[in-house]
């Protein structure tokens, strides 16, 4: 069960509002690796892991995350409070659509849930939250380096900083199952193709811990071992009954030049 | 510059088709956790990795992933090359956009490049390669869990492996950088507030290494520390020119009860 | 801010799980008539409402909404908890992306934020308001004519409870404004043509309040009074600077028959 | 049956055009509150609709707006009939996908149909109608506030207006079901819980007809009822025949710390 | 302006409903090869298209396929309208969502404007109109094979002959203008690489009008003609002014194995 | 299988950089007409595809595609990478989601699938491969035109010149099966109506040879022929089982005026 208190879970002030500043905040309001996005992802990862402990984690950041896009929302708020004629050209979209935030990111593209990662396995769906968190923190420190409000920007680093803090501590739970640098999770073993590394795009080809021994061993000349596919078998090809519509003589499929 | 050559990279061969089977795996054609989304996800990332080395390894992968998808496709192909008239019931989606694979996921949505995480900081991109090679793992369990035919499996277990090999490149390559455990990446350092961790969830509240000392410090009770939100300034209150059109009285809000 | 306790608001007892029926229940989950339509419309509209009393209505009921998509999780967590093989043909959703809730409708469609309707006046929003509780009962109503358990209908019957609840109280502020039954607001009054009705769809003409006198009046046979439109300007034809491409003749545009 | 006659329904003479206000104008073409929403949404409603008298009016009204699509059409065509080489930087979208108007919103979204809402009821669809109506009055009185041309303005108050008439007909109609202000329709009742109200964001709350006697009970501590759910029950715990792929032992799922 | 009579434009009796075949229908209606798509491309069109007699064509043909829709609604409706429980199973789209059309395909895809090809030219544009008749003609065909009543049939039968006169109507206007066999329109000549073929798919290598003498020139081996590209320069490399932010040394890329 | 060289096919060179153009180019990476459209259209239309020769021309097309996918993600990443502060409001995309290519396109909607057309019939896919080769031709041309340096402008025209090869290609290819000016193909053959043409859009009637004789029968004033539809009648009107819910006396369904 939820519950709301009206004040904010960190404060919000911004000193000069701008519209155009307002659009780009919608990247971590309605955006792909925005507050919704995390908030609803860990939340609905919570529905389907087992482990107790780990559920209470992930609710507990998801929370967090809802108070977090509050507090993205109350920036564009407040950037978009004082639109005046002028800020139809460089913010036409809240001109248009009302001012405050909305579920859209700063292209104007609608939210949608093909932003999330998660589902049946509690190692992938960490692995998902870490690079969630990767996301957002990149968005936070892009719109940091574009921001000329110093009200905002303190606001915009402490949501980058929680984002280091949920990546330290979905780490450590990963560490704790001994997953953070094992690739291997669920039920099914790898075949005997596990080391193989193939040299596919040549050129600066280059050789490091991600393609060397002893990890490894590096294809350097792959060649296909899965010989011709067989052809396609064209499904309609069959008599279909035509319940009373003549069927055509197929027509010759080419006339050789 | 991109060569094809019409052998498959690893062999396919189905021995009974499956219509509803091949419904099944679009899931991996033009699914979120598909070989396209990894294909593209990798390739579209070297494209700004300024590191030439990894640069070489993501463009490897993504051409494997591209011969993967051909594999996940002619798996289709054979799975709905024989589709009589109980394939309308189980497998309707061929029946009416044709035999072979589609671009859409084992629903029948789109695929779209929502699915696609990247942008901005190689490491943001490597963790969220670690993230697509664990859901697409995770899909091909549950493909094979659900798969009656032994060289569906066969190949299905294949991609399964090359999707641990790949992770573990990606794994390697971070640790590489010294961020495989680290949280922290980027040009902004975090604020104090770092190693907070909010019980924003109550009930069955568990500790762990992900929310316990000395890593992070644990605030059992949580209280606002934002105050109130300044109230929205509605930014269409202002009187504008209307041009030849007459301005309302605005109505009173609110009759009070 | 947000908090939460682990405790739902009201119980969630599933008697015999059904993973068909949980993939209906996805309607409202992640689906256009769902909770988190509800819950995301009525939060996003508190942040541009300024009469503070309606803002806290808005506020009270998205928390309530929440609440409901944490039910209806549960719902959808329960009746995917016991699947087996059977489970793969009528309900391979589950199977292939794991049990419990996804923020996707009973299609497999990603819910989008095409389905939330706010922006620029609380009329407009307390309308739309009405509209999604409509929508929201009317799905409850779909599935419980469906359902088979009567713990699951019980659960049901609640949230549909609930719905009416919502829109009385939408329906009542509403009121309040004087706006239930008035179809104007905003700024700009309708000109001299606000009472006429045409009959555009001839045949089976019906009349009603809705069309006649004195509310309305009505054109027989409305005529066009917009005259010939003017045709369009290709903004292409111009001799654009070519940079060292030449510019072909272009093409007579037709040999007339 | 539909015809078309190519004179306008009503007058579209743009004196000065703007290709950059000509994006605006998409908002109401291809956007979520446009004309093409309108007109599809009351059409197909008349498709289930059972009553013969509703289903007139919502065809009457559909045809109507179909031709309204037609009148912004022809402002966004006339908007854009004299770009030049400014426009590419005020206006992009017209000079890469040609002038005259798209299927797009004012932010190059692509329209779908997840703006429509209907389905299952009389009451329901007619809700729906009185908020698109409301969503497509604000829309345009926005556009007129950015709007500099007078004939566009002239226009677009017609449109405006219509949407006020619209209303008001799906208004009249409610009404004589008696579902204008009763929230009850459908064929289930409420259960015992319809008057509560929630108290569930505190802090500013508020009271009024929408949460008082008589017609609401207000709740101003409310506590969980619900009781703790269920731990989710992992559906691929089983133990699935693996045809020949040998199963691994499954992870010890933590170290403790 | 539009005008509409409730008579159909052919008739429409379906003898025996079928709920699954109902859902099958929507790929007419709301997906991607359906009439929706026809109408909208066609008529949007003709905002843009200069030629008078071309214009008047595609707003014949847009009438037609809106009359067509109105005809595939009507089938859906009565297909739909003796839904039973059994249709829970085989058909719960218009179970949930209530009977008659949605515009929504056969997968319960929301009809989206990314299906439509238009814009800046006549030529292009009559391309995709004779590749939409070809699409919507083939999913007619695929109805029609897996149609078991006969009434239905029949009008599915004149709704594919529709789609091959309208394709002819666009081929002979294409012919009209010189441009059915001659891939060049627009205002570009090609450069001198026009008639260049690259064997870039090796094996099953294959010959024919459409990469021969005299029209092309086959280039058996084709190399890389462009040379390594220039190295990604990171665009935030650059040192940001950081507004009280403390800047971060940059990690060092990688520890060298 | 897939290989690649890091050698690009054709040389990219852009002389000055502007973020801006970066944005319009993204048009043919990640849009509807681009380069991933085309790739993937042909590509996936082999695997259905049964003719070997023409599954082969298909397949050396795709991967040309590729290869002009990856220019033209060169063509952005150098357009990009000296983007300074002032490129924040111009080219806010590539500020906020990082350099280089994106599959999104100039509005900064996502790449999707809905995009492709194909399936079923190898006439059907040879006519949506001219009309996207049409579209894509189109786009290049309004890149060129509003492109400001001459050797991105270099790389425009040899992409442009590519899709004029590749459509004479498909022309040549449809044509050596007669299907290039014949719009009848597949199994079903026309009815008796498929001469006819009506004039359903009046004023500025056009005669030319797609209405008129030898090839149409024009219908000056077409009539209805499928009379009055039947009524929907609503399936939710059964009396369903409740399972212990009360079912309300249906409201009458309206006050008669």
């Amino acid at each position: 069960m939820f519950f709301h208190r009206k004040e904010l879970i960190q404060p919000v002030n911004v000193g000069t509002p701008s519209a155009l500043f307002g659009t780009f905040l919608l990247e971590q309001f309605g955006g792909a690796t925005g507050e919704l996005t995390a908030a609803l992802q860990y939340w609905v990862q919570s529905f389907h892991v087992e482990d107790a402990e780990i559920r209470d984690m992930l609710q507990d950041i998801a929370v967090e995350e809802f108070s977090h896009l509050e507090m993205v929302g109350k920036l564009i708020a407040q950037h978009t409070s004082k639109m005046d004629q002028a800020s139809v050209f460089e913010a036409p979209l809240f001109k248009l659509k009302g001012g405050g935030p909305h579920f859209l990111d700063s292209q104007g593209s609608c939210w949608n849930a093909a932003y999330i990662q998660e589902g049946g396995n509690v190692v992938r769906d960490l692995r998902a939250n870490i690079s969630a968190e990767a996301g957002a923190r990149q968005t936070y420190e892009a719109l940091i380096n574009v921001c000329e409000d110093e009200g905002t920007k303190k606001t915009l680093h402490h949501l980058l900083t929680r984002e280091i803090t949920h990546a330290n501590m979905f780490m450590k739970a990963l560490a704790s199952m001994g997953k953070l640098d094992d690739p291997m999770f669920g039920n099914i073993p790898p075949d005997d193709t596990v080391k193989l590394v193939f040299n596919l795009s040549t050129g600066e080809d280059a050789r490091g811990p991600w393609n060397d021994k002893p990890d490894f061993e590096y294809i350097e000349n792959p060649e296909p071992q899965g010989g011709m596919p067989m052809p396609p078998i064209n499904p309609d090809d069959e008599h279909h009954a035509s319940g009373g519509i003549a069927v055509m003589e197929k027509p010759k499929t080419r006339k050789k030049g």
